[in-house]
Protein backbone atom coordinates (compact mmCIF):
# COMPACT_ATOMS: atom_id res chain seq x y z
CA UNK A 1 0.00 0.00 0.00
CA UNK A 2 1.42 3.76 -1.18
CA UNK A 3 1.69 5.78 1.97
CA UNK A 4 -0.78 9.04 2.06
CA UNK A 5 1.34 12.48 2.62
CA UNK A 6 -0.08 15.06 3.78
CA UNK A 7 0.73 19.29 4.04
CA UNK A 8 0.74 21.52 6.99
CA UNK A 9 -0.13 25.32 6.48
CA UNK A 10 0.02 27.31 9.69
CA UNK A 11 -1.13 30.81 8.30
CA UNK A 12 -0.91 33.73 10.50
CA UNK A 13 1.53 36.80 10.81
CA UNK A 14 0.91 36.28 14.69
CA UNK A 15 3.60 32.97 14.49
CA UNK A 16 6.23 34.92 11.84
CA UNK A 17 6.07 37.79 14.34
CA UNK A 18 6.79 35.99 17.26
CA UNK A 19 3.76 36.77 19.06
CA UNK A 20 2.46 33.53 19.25
CA UNK A 21 4.43 30.28 19.41
CA UNK A 22 2.71 27.49 16.97
CA UNK A 23 1.14 24.73 18.71
CA UNK A 24 -0.29 23.48 15.88
CA UNK A 25 2.21 22.03 13.55
CA UNK A 26 4.07 20.29 16.32
CA UNK A 27 0.60 18.50 17.15
CA UNK A 28 -0.11 17.27 14.07
CA UNK A 29 3.77 15.73 13.17
CA UNK A 30 2.88 13.52 15.98
CA UNK A 31 -0.68 12.66 14.93
CA UNK A 32 0.03 12.06 11.99
CA UNK A 33 3.29 10.31 12.68
CA UNK A 34 1.23 7.94 14.90
CA UNK A 35 -2.03 7.57 12.21
CA UNK A 36 1.37 6.39 9.40
CA UNK A 37 0.71 9.29 7.19
CA UNK A 38 4.01 10.50 5.64
CA UNK A 39 4.10 14.24 6.53
CA UNK A 40 5.99 15.66 3.93
CA UNK A 41 5.75 19.59 4.39
CA UNK A 42 5.27 22.43 6.50
CA UNK A 43 4.62 25.80 5.41
CA UNK A 44 4.30 28.84 8.02
CA UNK A 45 3.07 32.11 6.02
CA UNK A 46 1.48 35.41 6.85
CA UNK A 47 -2.42 36.50 6.62
CA UNK A 48 -2.29 37.31 2.91
CA UNK A 49 -4.22 36.39 0.11
CA UNK A 50 -1.40 36.04 -2.27
CA UNK A 51 0.66 33.93 -0.45
CA UNK A 52 -2.37 31.34 1.26
CA UNK A 53 -3.35 30.56 -2.74
CA UNK A 54 0.03 29.83 -3.72
CA UNK A 55 0.78 27.33 -0.69
CA UNK A 56 -2.49 25.96 -0.61
CA UNK A 57 -2.36 25.30 -4.68
CA UNK A 58 1.23 23.80 -4.44
CA UNK A 59 0.39 21.45 -1.57
CA UNK A 60 -2.96 20.59 -2.35
CA UNK A 61 -1.58 19.31 -6.14
CA UNK A 62 1.30 17.32 -4.72
CA UNK A 63 0.13 15.53 -1.19
CA UNK A 64 -2.80 13.83 -0.08
CA UNK A 65 -4.18 16.09 2.23
CA UNK A 66 -3.60 19.16 3.22
CA UNK A 67 -4.46 20.87 6.97
CA UNK A 68 -4.66 24.70 7.15
CA UNK A 69 -4.79 26.18 10.58
CA UNK A 70 -5.75 29.98 11.18
CA UNK A 71 -7.24 32.89 9.85
CA UNK A 72 -10.97 31.54 9.67
CA UNK A 73 -12.22 34.05 11.94
CA UNK A 74 -14.44 36.86 11.75
CA UNK A 75 -12.02 40.07 11.42
CA UNK A 76 -10.02 41.91 8.49
CA UNK A 77 -7.14 39.42 9.16
CA UNK A 78 -9.19 36.50 8.36
CA UNK A 79 -8.62 35.66 5.00
CA UNK A 80 -7.47 32.16 4.76
CA UNK A 81 -11.40 31.09 2.97
CA UNK A 82 -10.38 33.80 0.77
CA UNK A 83 -7.00 32.39 -0.24
CA UNK A 84 -8.36 28.52 -0.56
CA UNK A 85 -10.92 30.13 -2.94
CA UNK A 86 -8.46 32.07 -4.93
CA UNK A 87 -6.10 28.80 -4.89
CA UNK A 88 -8.42 26.54 -6.55
CA UNK A 89 -10.16 29.63 -8.16
CA UNK A 90 -13.12 28.98 -7.16
CA UNK A 91 -16.24 31.65 -6.15
CA UNK A 92 -16.57 32.19 -2.52
CA UNK A 93 -20.20 31.15 -1.71
CA UNK A 94 -22.77 30.97 1.84
CA UNK A 95 -22.20 27.73 2.61
CA UNK A 96 -26.50 26.36 3.54
CA UNK A 97 -24.97 24.35 6.37
CA UNK A 98 -22.66 26.43 7.72
CA UNK A 99 -25.48 29.18 7.90
CA UNK A 100 -27.91 26.20 10.08
CA UNK A 101 -25.13 25.82 12.53
CA UNK A 102 -24.55 29.81 13.17
CA UNK A 103 -28.57 30.31 13.71
CA UNK A 104 -28.09 27.50 16.09
CA UNK A 105 -25.42 29.10 17.65
CA UNK A 106 -26.66 32.86 17.82
CA UNK A 107 -30.11 32.38 17.36
CA UNK A 108 -32.03 35.42 16.83
CA UNK A 109 -29.21 37.62 18.20
CA UNK A 110 -27.57 36.44 14.48
CA UNK A 111 -26.16 39.39 12.30
CA UNK A 112 -24.15 39.70 9.29
CA UNK A 113 -20.76 39.57 11.05
CA UNK A 114 -21.57 36.10 12.12
CA UNK A 115 -23.19 34.58 9.19
CA UNK A 116 -19.77 36.16 6.98
CA UNK A 117 -18.51 32.78 8.97
CA UNK A 118 -20.58 30.66 6.51
CA UNK A 119 -18.75 31.78 3.20
CA UNK A 120 -16.74 29.02 1.64
CA UNK A 121 -15.41 28.09 -1.51
CA UNK A 122 -17.92 26.84 -3.71
CA UNK A 123 -18.14 22.75 -3.75
CA UNK A 124 -16.86 22.82 -0.05
CA UNK A 125 -18.31 19.47 1.79
CA UNK A 126 -19.08 19.85 6.07
CA UNK A 127 -17.91 16.73 8.05
CA UNK A 128 -19.42 16.45 11.20
CA UNK A 129 -18.81 15.18 14.45
CA UNK A 130 -20.48 13.92 17.26
CA UNK A 131 -17.90 15.36 19.58
CA UNK A 132 -17.53 19.36 17.75
CA UNK A 133 -20.63 21.90 17.47
CA UNK A 134 -18.95 22.97 14.11
CA UNK A 135 -18.80 20.78 11.35
CA UNK A 136 -15.33 20.92 9.56
CA UNK A 137 -15.21 22.21 6.45
CA UNK A 138 -13.23 20.60 3.40
CA UNK A 139 -12.43 22.05 0.07
CA UNK A 140 -10.89 19.88 -2.77
CA UNK A 141 -8.28 17.65 0.10
CA UNK A 142 -7.99 20.54 2.05
CA UNK A 143 -8.84 20.21 5.78
CA UNK A 144 -9.69 23.93 6.91
CA UNK A 145 -9.25 24.31 10.85
CA UNK A 146 -9.46 27.51 12.94
CA UNK A 147 -5.77 28.24 14.86
CA UNK A 148 -6.62 28.59 18.54
CA UNK A 149 -5.11 25.39 19.33
CA UNK A 150 -7.92 23.93 21.55
CA UNK A 151 -10.14 23.82 19.35
CA UNK A 152 -7.72 22.59 16.51
CA UNK A 153 -6.85 19.77 18.52
CA UNK A 154 -10.54 19.28 19.18
CA UNK A 155 -11.55 19.51 15.67
CA UNK A 156 -8.96 17.35 14.26
CA UNK A 157 -9.67 14.95 16.78
CA UNK A 158 -13.19 14.35 15.17
CA UNK A 159 -11.50 13.75 11.87
CA UNK A 160 -8.54 12.12 12.43
CA UNK A 161 -9.31 8.36 12.17
CA UNK A 162 -10.28 8.70 8.86
CA UNK A 163 -6.97 9.18 8.06
CA UNK A 164 -5.46 5.93 9.60
CA UNK A 165 -3.21 4.32 7.70
CA UNK A 166 -0.61 1.32 8.48
CA UNK A 167 1.94 2.60 11.58
CA UNK A 168 5.61 3.21 11.10
CA UNK A 169 8.18 0.81 12.29
CA UNK A 170 10.49 2.78 14.08
CA UNK A 171 13.73 1.95 15.72
CA UNK A 172 16.64 3.48 16.62
CA UNK A 173 20.54 2.21 17.98
CA UNK A 174 22.80 5.02 19.10
CA UNK A 175 26.63 4.36 19.33
CA UNK A 176 29.98 6.00 20.42
CA UNK A 177 31.15 6.12 16.27
CA UNK A 178 32.62 9.13 14.70
CA UNK A 179 29.86 10.62 12.19
CA UNK A 180 32.78 10.76 9.65
CA UNK A 181 33.44 6.85 10.20
CA UNK A 182 30.31 6.00 9.86
CA UNK A 183 29.04 7.58 6.53
CA UNK A 184 30.05 4.76 4.75
CA UNK A 185 28.31 2.12 6.22
CA UNK A 186 25.30 3.76 6.60
CA UNK A 187 25.58 5.07 2.93
CA UNK A 188 25.67 1.52 2.22
CA UNK A 189 22.32 0.12 4.80
CA UNK A 190 20.48 3.15 2.84
CA UNK A 191 21.21 2.10 -0.53
CA UNK A 192 20.42 -1.70 -0.25
CA UNK A 193 17.40 -0.41 1.60
CA UNK A 194 15.50 1.70 -0.67
CA UNK A 195 11.93 1.32 1.86
CA UNK A 196 13.66 2.69 5.03
CA UNK A 197 14.37 5.87 6.30
CA UNK A 198 17.98 6.01 7.42
CA UNK A 199 19.06 9.20 9.94
CA UNK A 200 21.99 10.23 11.40
CA UNK A 201 21.87 12.86 14.67
CA UNK A 202 25.30 13.62 15.90
CA UNK A 203 24.92 14.91 19.73
CA UNK A 204 27.57 17.01 21.43
CA UNK A 205 25.75 17.77 24.61
CA UNK A 206 27.49 17.23 27.79
CA UNK A 207 30.60 16.31 26.24
CA UNK A 208 29.50 12.99 25.50
CA UNK A 209 29.85 12.55 21.85
CA UNK A 210 27.44 9.88 20.36
CA UNK A 211 25.33 9.70 17.01
CA UNK A 212 21.98 8.57 16.92
CA UNK A 213 20.41 6.68 14.14
CA UNK A 214 17.03 5.87 13.18
CA UNK A 215 15.33 3.60 10.97
CA UNK A 216 12.26 3.99 9.94
CA UNK A 217 10.26 1.62 7.21
CA UNK A 218 6.40 0.73 6.82
CA UNK A 219 7.05 -3.14 6.60
CA UNK A 220 7.82 -4.69 9.54
CA UNK A 221 10.13 -7.20 7.08
CA UNK A 222 12.01 -4.38 5.59
CA UNK A 223 12.94 -2.51 8.77
CA UNK A 224 13.99 -4.99 10.20
CA UNK A 225 16.47 -6.55 7.63
CA UNK A 226 17.28 -3.12 7.75
CA UNK A 227 18.49 -2.63 11.45
CA UNK A 228 19.97 -6.24 11.37
CA UNK A 229 21.97 -5.12 8.42
CA UNK A 230 23.20 -1.87 10.50
CA UNK A 231 23.95 -3.72 13.45
CA UNK A 232 26.24 -6.23 11.73
CA UNK A 233 27.98 -2.75 10.44
CA UNK A 234 28.38 -1.64 13.68
CA UNK A 235 31.48 -1.71 16.22
CA UNK A 236 29.59 -3.59 19.12
CA UNK A 237 31.82 -1.97 21.61
CA UNK A 238 30.75 1.07 20.24
CA UNK A 239 26.85 0.67 20.93
CA UNK A 240 25.34 2.61 23.58
CA UNK A 241 21.90 1.07 23.45
CA UNK A 242 19.15 -0.22 20.50
CA UNK A 243 16.07 1.34 21.25
CA UNK B 1 13.12 52.37 3.92
CA UNK B 2 12.01 49.51 2.67
CA UNK B 3 11.76 46.62 5.39
CA UNK B 4 14.02 43.39 4.14
CA UNK B 5 12.09 39.73 3.60
CA UNK B 6 13.55 36.73 5.13
CA UNK B 7 12.27 33.19 4.93
CA UNK B 8 13.47 30.47 6.60
CA UNK B 9 14.23 26.23 5.39
CA UNK B 10 14.03 23.71 7.96
CA UNK B 11 15.75 20.75 6.48
CA UNK B 12 15.09 17.09 7.77
CA UNK B 13 12.99 14.41 8.35
CA UNK B 14 13.67 13.86 12.04
CA UNK B 15 11.33 17.48 12.31
CA UNK B 16 8.61 16.10 9.91
CA UNK B 17 8.29 12.79 11.52
CA UNK B 18 8.55 13.95 15.47
CA UNK B 19 11.70 12.67 16.31
CA UNK B 20 13.16 16.12 17.30
CA UNK B 21 11.36 18.70 18.14
CA UNK B 22 12.48 22.51 15.49
CA UNK B 23 14.36 25.00 17.54
CA UNK B 24 16.10 27.08 15.02
CA UNK B 25 12.71 28.23 13.23
CA UNK B 26 11.65 29.08 16.49
CA UNK B 27 15.12 31.37 17.50
CA UNK B 28 14.99 33.10 14.27
CA UNK B 29 11.54 34.07 14.67
CA UNK B 30 12.87 36.09 17.49
CA UNK B 31 15.72 36.89 16.65
CA UNK B 32 14.38 37.99 12.86
CA UNK B 33 11.64 40.50 14.65
CA UNK B 34 14.24 41.82 16.83
CA UNK B 35 16.63 42.61 13.91
CA UNK B 36 13.56 44.54 12.37
CA UNK B 37 13.74 42.01 9.45
CA UNK B 38 10.60 40.82 8.31
CA UNK B 39 10.43 37.00 7.73
CA UNK B 40 7.80 35.88 5.34
CA UNK B 41 8.12 32.51 5.23
CA UNK B 42 8.98 29.51 7.32
CA UNK B 43 9.26 26.06 5.49
CA UNK B 44 10.09 22.94 6.81
CA UNK B 45 11.18 19.80 4.05
CA UNK B 46 12.69 16.29 4.06
CA UNK B 47 15.95 15.45 3.52
CA UNK B 48 15.84 15.13 -0.27
CA UNK B 49 17.58 17.26 -3.29
CA UNK B 50 14.47 17.83 -4.99
CA UNK B 51 12.88 19.51 -2.30
CA UNK B 52 15.55 21.68 -0.97
CA UNK B 53 16.09 23.21 -4.48
CA UNK B 54 12.53 23.66 -4.96
CA UNK B 55 12.33 25.23 -1.69
CA UNK B 56 15.72 27.18 -1.82
CA UNK B 57 14.83 28.66 -5.67
CA UNK B 58 11.59 29.56 -4.44
CA UNK B 59 12.41 31.39 -1.31
CA UNK B 60 15.86 32.94 -2.48
CA UNK B 61 13.79 34.89 -5.86
CA UNK B 62 11.30 36.14 -3.68
CA UNK B 63 13.05 37.27 -0.40
CA UNK B 64 16.30 39.31 0.85
CA UNK B 65 17.78 36.09 2.94
CA UNK B 66 17.24 32.64 3.51
CA UNK B 67 18.27 30.45 6.26
CA UNK B 68 18.35 27.42 6.10
CA UNK B 69 18.94 24.97 8.65
CA UNK B 70 19.86 21.08 8.59
CA UNK B 71 21.59 18.59 6.41
CA UNK B 72 24.82 19.69 5.97
CA UNK B 73 26.93 16.60 7.82
CA UNK B 74 29.16 14.00 6.43
CA UNK B 75 26.45 11.05 6.41
CA UNK B 76 23.61 10.17 3.40
CA UNK B 77 21.04 12.37 4.50
CA UNK B 78 23.46 15.31 4.53
CA UNK B 79 22.08 16.76 1.07
CA UNK B 80 21.53 20.44 1.93
CA UNK B 81 24.52 21.60 -0.32
CA UNK B 82 23.53 18.93 -3.41
CA UNK B 83 19.81 21.06 -3.04
CA UNK B 84 21.17 24.20 -3.07
CA UNK B 85 23.58 23.52 -6.04
CA UNK B 86 19.94 22.05 -7.83
CA UNK B 87 18.69 25.33 -7.02
CA UNK B 88 20.64 27.70 -8.56
CA UNK B 89 21.96 25.16 -11.50
CA UNK B 90 25.63 25.59 -10.18
CA UNK B 91 28.07 22.14 -9.97
CA UNK B 92 29.73 21.39 -6.41
CA UNK B 93 33.13 22.47 -6.46
CA UNK B 94 35.73 21.84 -3.31
CA UNK B 95 36.02 25.21 -1.62
CA UNK B 96 39.48 26.28 -0.66
CA UNK B 97 38.49 27.99 2.37
CA UNK B 98 36.87 25.31 3.68
CA UNK B 99 39.43 22.98 3.18
CA UNK B 100 41.91 24.79 5.32
CA UNK B 101 39.25 24.69 8.16
CA UNK B 102 39.35 21.32 7.49
CA UNK B 103 42.81 20.60 7.51
CA UNK B 104 43.67 23.11 10.66
CA UNK B 105 40.78 21.17 12.95
CA UNK B 106 41.83 17.20 12.07
CA UNK B 107 45.13 17.99 11.11
CA UNK B 108 47.08 14.63 9.73
CA UNK B 109 44.01 12.98 10.15
CA UNK B 110 42.32 14.68 7.44
CA UNK B 111 40.41 12.11 5.57
CA UNK B 112 38.23 12.13 2.18
CA UNK B 113 35.34 11.45 4.79
CA UNK B 114 36.20 15.57 6.36
CA UNK B 115 36.94 16.91 3.03
CA UNK B 116 33.90 16.27 1.58
CA UNK B 117 32.24 19.00 3.76
CA UNK B 118 34.35 21.25 1.90
CA UNK B 119 31.84 20.64 -1.17
CA UNK B 120 29.87 23.91 -1.83
CA UNK B 121 28.21 25.05 -4.89
CA UNK B 122 30.47 26.99 -6.91
CA UNK B 123 30.40 31.14 -6.18
CA UNK B 124 29.64 30.66 -2.74
CA UNK B 125 31.11 33.17 0.03
CA UNK B 126 32.37 32.24 3.67
CA UNK B 127 31.95 34.58 6.03
CA UNK B 128 34.67 34.59 8.90
CA UNK B 129 33.64 35.41 12.54
CA UNK B 130 35.87 35.87 15.05
CA UNK B 131 33.53 33.87 17.60
CA UNK B 132 33.20 30.44 15.49
CA UNK B 133 35.96 28.13 13.83
CA UNK B 134 34.07 27.20 11.12
CA UNK B 135 32.28 30.38 8.72
CA UNK B 136 29.28 30.60 7.34
CA UNK B 137 28.91 29.62 3.59
CA UNK B 138 26.77 31.50 1.75
CA UNK B 139 25.21 30.62 -1.49
CA UNK B 140 23.83 33.88 -3.64
CA UNK B 141 21.55 35.09 -0.60
CA UNK B 142 21.11 31.54 1.20
CA UNK B 143 22.61 31.34 4.50
CA UNK B 144 23.56 27.80 5.58
CA UNK B 145 23.46 26.50 8.78
CA UNK B 146 23.73 23.30 10.46
CA UNK B 147 20.84 21.43 12.26
CA UNK B 148 22.53 20.97 15.48
CA UNK B 149 20.75 24.03 17.81
CA UNK B 150 23.74 24.93 19.61
CA UNK B 151 25.78 25.56 16.54
CA UNK B 152 23.01 26.79 14.81
CA UNK B 153 22.18 29.55 16.87
CA UNK B 154 26.07 30.29 17.45
CA UNK B 155 26.99 31.08 13.85
CA UNK B 156 23.68 33.02 13.24
CA UNK B 157 24.68 34.93 16.64
CA UNK B 158 28.53 35.78 14.71
CA UNK B 159 26.38 36.97 11.35
CA UNK B 160 23.43 38.61 13.00
CA UNK B 161 24.42 42.42 12.86
CA UNK B 162 24.93 42.82 9.31
CA UNK B 163 21.07 41.84 8.55
CA UNK B 164 19.98 44.57 11.46
CA UNK B 165 17.00 47.36 10.60
CA UNK B 166 14.43 49.55 11.73
CA UNK B 167 12.86 47.97 14.85
CA UNK B 168 9.70 47.43 14.99
CA UNK B 169 7.46 49.28 16.73
CA UNK B 170 4.65 46.78 18.42
CA UNK B 171 1.70 47.48 20.71
CA UNK B 172 -1.12 45.85 22.01
CA UNK B 173 -4.85 45.98 23.13
CA UNK B 174 -6.66 43.37 25.34
CA UNK B 175 -10.72 43.91 25.29
CA UNK B 176 -13.56 41.85 26.33
CA UNK B 177 -15.40 43.46 23.26
CA UNK B 178 -17.20 40.40 20.95
CA UNK B 179 -14.57 39.90 17.72
CA UNK B 180 -17.54 39.59 15.80
CA UNK B 181 -18.46 43.26 16.67
CA UNK B 182 -15.22 44.10 16.72
CA UNK B 183 -14.59 42.87 13.02
CA UNK B 184 -15.78 46.25 11.42
CA UNK B 185 -13.80 48.87 13.58
CA UNK B 186 -11.01 46.83 13.26
CA UNK B 187 -10.99 46.66 9.51
CA UNK B 188 -11.54 50.20 9.13
CA UNK B 189 -8.15 50.89 11.34
CA UNK B 190 -6.33 48.82 9.36
CA UNK B 191 -8.34 50.24 5.87
CA UNK B 192 -7.01 53.49 7.15
CA UNK B 193 -3.11 52.94 7.99
CA UNK B 194 -1.70 50.44 5.01
CA UNK B 195 1.53 50.69 6.60
CA UNK B 196 0.11 48.81 9.73
CA UNK B 197 -0.21 45.21 10.36
CA UNK B 198 -3.27 44.76 12.51
CA UNK B 199 -4.27 41.30 14.32
CA UNK B 200 -6.85 39.83 16.41
CA UNK B 201 -6.07 36.79 18.57
CA UNK B 202 -9.35 36.00 20.54
CA UNK B 203 -8.64 33.68 23.72
CA UNK B 204 -11.06 31.58 25.31
CA UNK B 205 -8.67 30.13 27.92
CA UNK B 206 -10.09 29.88 31.57
CA UNK B 207 -13.77 30.71 31.11
CA UNK B 208 -12.36 34.56 30.54
CA UNK B 209 -12.97 35.24 26.50
CA UNK B 210 -11.09 38.45 25.58
CA UNK B 211 -9.37 39.67 22.40
CA UNK B 212 -5.85 40.82 22.07
CA UNK B 213 -5.16 43.31 19.33
CA UNK B 214 -1.88 43.51 18.10
CA UNK B 215 -0.68 46.83 16.47
CA UNK B 216 2.76 46.61 14.68
CA UNK B 217 4.46 49.57 12.24
CA UNK B 218 8.19 50.21 11.06
CA UNK B 219 7.47 53.76 11.93
CA UNK B 220 6.79 55.10 15.27
CA UNK B 221 4.46 58.04 13.78
CA UNK B 222 2.44 55.26 11.55
CA UNK B 223 1.96 53.24 14.88
CA UNK B 224 1.02 56.05 16.60
CA UNK B 225 -1.30 57.33 14.57
CA UNK B 226 -3.08 53.69 13.79
CA UNK B 227 -2.59 53.25 17.81
CA UNK B 228 -4.72 56.29 18.64
CA UNK B 229 -7.19 55.67 16.21
CA UNK B 230 -7.98 51.87 17.58
CA UNK B 231 -8.47 53.20 21.16
CA UNK B 232 -10.53 56.05 20.16
CA UNK B 233 -12.65 53.30 18.13
CA UNK B 234 -12.97 50.84 21.19
CA UNK B 235 -15.28 50.34 24.05
CA UNK B 236 -13.12 52.19 27.10
CA UNK B 237 -15.32 49.93 29.91
CA UNK B 238 -14.23 46.54 28.23
CA UNK B 239 -10.15 47.63 27.55
CA UNK B 240 -8.85 45.34 30.39
CA UNK B 241 -5.06 46.89 29.32
CA UNK B 242 -3.18 48.25 26.68
CA UNK B 243 0.39 47.27 26.31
Amino acid sequence: MQTKTAAVVIIGNEILTGKTQDANAHFLIRELHDLGVALRRIVMIPDEVPEIATAVRDCSGRFDYVFTSGGVGPTHDDVTIEGIAAAFDRPIVRHPGLVAVIRDTFGSATEESHLRMADAPQGSELIYAATTVWPVLVTVNVYILPGVPRIFCDKFAAIRERFRAAPYHTGAVITREDEFNLAGRLNQVAAMNPGVSIGSYPSFESGDYHVKITIEANEDETFKRARGLLLKLLDPASIVRSE
